[in-house]
């Protein structure tokens, strides 16, 4: 019987695979990146979400190693969480994945057990039997972005993670198209490709436009320059710099985690700035403001981020005034639409310009768009396509466009996260499973302890508030020994008579019901739950949520 | 003394003067506008957002009238509210506008005592003494808008409304330029115009290109199409039903506001369709996939809207299958992103073809664009002007347009909403005082009894839950009557063994305190908080809501 191969695609937040990939074989398993996603509104109060990686802990004997294909938090996040629960696993990535994801075990205390594999990737394969992996480098908005040649017993997959065809980038590291050629044409079995653009015809712009624009706005200003973007595009960053260093203006670093990431691009090469360049938030006061750029946090409007609290006039460290210019130098993800604009007019209202990606070419996708995924099909002439990383209408755009390459339509899986799909040699890739796949919160300090009932109380909370209202029986006689109290947190502020009519009401549900000989205390509390929620129901058109606590003393 | 007039923009959550303004002069009082803002997701459990107008029911007996410009909801949203709130003042409209005022007085139940007064443009002024108020056709996304010119003793100012030039407009009636240009020859001394779009370059494409590609899509598609748009945009349903006519398709007309609206059009002349074109929902089985055209609302994603429920397949009359077409017709407000893009995923799930605004161009906007403003700033040569209908860095932009145009800067006034703005002859207009200008929320059948304080415990309550502890004393030695109760709700479901120890730390607390005859309850209720708080935040990292309960009886 011919050899195949299970791929399952974890987390993600409706986006498949974006997080976590399971390659299957031989019963040993290779995972694909451990990235987190952030929470939506949607998700109250909770912090990071994970993916559900139960499939991996059931079988943490069989996990052969864990691939990063590059260094951003949708990757690479959630390492700590899964190292955390497989004990030791080998994780390969580059340099800079590596270097990065260093930083994050140590601040999570898992550093001294993990095991790091640098793989320089003109150096692959990596033989991870029954698994060998090819990196092969890409262009993306981190440097030292990989896509995965995997070689299995069932054949030949390309896994591309994120990528671009940026042909001018800024460390000059192309996206390694005569390797993906020579791969095309040793044949490729199945392609899991990024599908993020794949609705936006066209291509990318290179990353050197951005730098570009840097160059026409920051010469001119004669304020201070501000700017924001993500703390891991360490090639935006360093075009920022350049242009301070062209400029004479010294540049200072706002945020932790920018900060964090500067330190460890310019350790490992991939960043640099001259020493007498940096200055430090406090010294920021011993110069005018024409003469520095700050490089800050916050491109997404975060609460606390850094951005956000210059905007409400917030820092302890910088402020923004008339004649000040401040790039965003970023997209908001869909979500932080709003925050990102409360940050600008905070911005405009303090008189800075405000320059973003809305009226200035100051940010590109990191993502290559529809034509740039129709070279990446060209160039590899996949028998089979798995659109993976977007949401389902980018994974339908993309498997138009691998019909159009000539994919035959049975060759190419459309797959939800938890999908298991089959690759052998002679049948095109198939569904055959469904394993769980869901998300797991983490709220504080907890990982996975609050769950979707706990959601669903919050949102119903959030909605209309809570009443509460307390009984007391005498185990004597099991009568009342005072009329119910009523509390509300969250309902309505001129609910006082209400209360009393709610509290009138409960006491009256009561006494009716141990009058009939009713006593049993989940009975009494459905009535007051049902009597009093019909009563505000009736009188305000909400429902808060009820709770009533019968108590016998 | 030469005479004043004061203008104060309120409401518009953020956006100057989007729902209300009001111009006060000799003691009188003209309203132009009484609209609604939608709430954010931040605004949790409510339902509508009005414009405190505090201002106008305390000065009830002064208020002269209303004038509507347009029928929008952020324009004439809380008309009813308003009116009840004021009695019947007199409202001036044009047509169309009145006719949907009317529909939506007559669901509050204020039809009969509302005095409408309908304007034909080319028969105004209407003398509103102090005030002379003539109205100006404009073309917008909605038929029948007018600029305002607002004759004062103070002087003339002109009220743009919503407006965009558009010379090829649906129902060929253009923004009135002749009119607005012999008015800026009798000299404007403010403008007050709209600055919605005033960020982005260059001109807004007409309604009717929208037409267009509606022309080159539908004819060629096999299955269902459907259109969902705004409500109120006339317009775009009129283009939809030429083209379904066109092409021998019925048209059924689905969800309720989009119904009412087309019913009103129809009836006024502003939309026709022949009588065996459209067809009810309940025949939708009666005809072919290719036979209809289904007009629905829902293209901002609303959560009970017609499109949401297709998109999810829970819909009683319409369903969506592979070969369909999908065209949302608008752009998502911000805020309402993620739930449009939620839509577009479930109805590509289904199988269907989705062209929104980023990939055809079934949109366009209802607003001019910079030049479009700079055109507006030429033809009126305005003294001064205060840039309203847009969030600050919108205003911001407008105010750049105006200073290039020639205005000088110190006549520019960039005002909140709450701003008292005066004007009088002979200096430039400026911010003299700040009144009263929040928002109203709407929850349910209650208007304003949720505040701020509610707000902030519903947000509270949707973070962490709510932990609720219940201790009982007997009155008659002061002493607990059993171990405390804890409840939670929003918390964690694995919370049982914590739940445990919290009722035994609050059960320690409180033999201690009684033990040191400390017997206040709302000393003990406190002690219980933070006692009990702190025990779950350094277990849990969370902050829920605590409610401790004591009662003693």
């Amino acid at each position: 019987m011919p050899e195949t191969c299970r791929i399952i695609a974890l987390g993600g937040l409706g986006e498949v695979g974006k997080n976590m990939t399971v390659y299957e074989c031989r019963g040993r398993l290779l995972v694909v990146d451990t990235g987190l996603a952030f929470p939506r509104d949607e998700h109250l109060g909770v912090d990071l979400l994970l993916p559900d990686f139960g499939y991996l802990t059931e079988r943490r004997e069989a996990v052969r190693a864990i691939v990063l294909t590059h260094g951003h938090e949708d990757h690479v996040g959630a390492l700590p969480y899964v190292l955390r629960e497989l004990g030791p696993v080998p994780v390969y990535g580059t340099r800079l994945t590596i270097g990065l994801v260093k930083s994050k075990l140590d601040e999570h205390g898992l550093l001294r057990t993990a095991e790091l594999e640098e793989v320089d990737p003109e150096r692959s394969p990596v033989d991870l039997d029954p698994f060998r992996i090819e990196l092969v480098r890409v262009a993306h908005s981190i440097p030292d972005a990989v896509a995965l040649v995997i070689e299995t017993p069932a054949g030949r997959i390309v896994h591309t993670g994120d990528y671009k065809f940026d042909h001018t980038p800024v460390d000059g590291i192309k996206t390694d198209v005569g390797r993906l050629a020579e791969i095309g044409s040793l044949g490729v079995d199945l392609l899991l490709g990024d599908s993020t653009n794949a609705e936006r015809p066209g291509v990318t712009q290179s990353e050197r436009v951005v730098g570009e624009a840097f160059r026409q706005i920051v010469p001119q200003r004669r304020g201070r320059v501000l700017v924001s973007s993500f703390a891991s595009n360490v090639h935006r960053m360093q075009q920022a710099i350049d242009v301070a260093v062209l400029c004479g203006r010294k540049v200072c670093v706002v945020g932790r985690s920018m900060r964090k990431n500067i330190n460890i691009a310019r350790t490992l090469g991939y960043a640099s700035a001259p020493d007498d360049t940096l200055i430090k938030p406090a010294e920021l006061d011993d110069y005018r403001p024409e003469e520095v750029l700050i490089l800050c946090t916050g491109s997404q409007g975060e609460p606390l981020s850094a951005l956000t609290r210059i905007a409400y006039g917030d820092h302890p460290a910088v402020s923004v005034e008339r004649g000040d210019t401040v790039i965003i130098s970023a997209k908001p993800i869909p979500g932080n639409e709003l925050r990102v604009h409360d940050a600008i007019n905070g911005l405009a209202r303090l008189g800075a310009e405000v320059l973003h990606e809305e009226n200035a070419l100051v940010h590109v996708s990191g993502h290559g768009m529809a034509e740039e995924l129709r070279t990446m099909l060209s160039l590899l002439r996949p028998r089979a396509v798995m659109p993976v990383h977007g949401e389902f209408r980018m994974l339908a755009a993309h498997a138009q466009l691998a019909r159009e390459a000539g994919v035959p339509a049975d060759a190419i899986v459309l797959a939800e996260n938890g999908s298991v799909v089959e690759v052998g040699p002679g049948a095109p890739p198939r569904i055959v499973d469904h394993v769980e796949a869901g998300i797991t919160f983490v709220d504080g300090l907890g990982v996975g302890d609050v769950e979707d009932v706990a959601l669903r109380d919050r949102r119903r909370l959030s909605e209309d508030g809570i009443l509460i209202i307390v009984a007391t029986l005498a185990g004597s006689n099991g009568r009342p020994t005072a009329e119910p109290e009523v509390i509300s947190r969250g309902f309505g502020e001129s609910a006082g008579p209400l209360l009393e009519e709610a509290r009138d009401e409960a006491g009256r549900i009561l006494r009716e019901l141990l009058d009939g000989d009713v006593s049993e205390i989940k009975l009494l509390q459905e009535h007051l739950h049902d009597g009093v929620g019909q009563l505000i129901y009736d009188r305000t058109g909400r429902r808060p949520m009820i709770l009533p606590v019968v108590i016998e003393i």
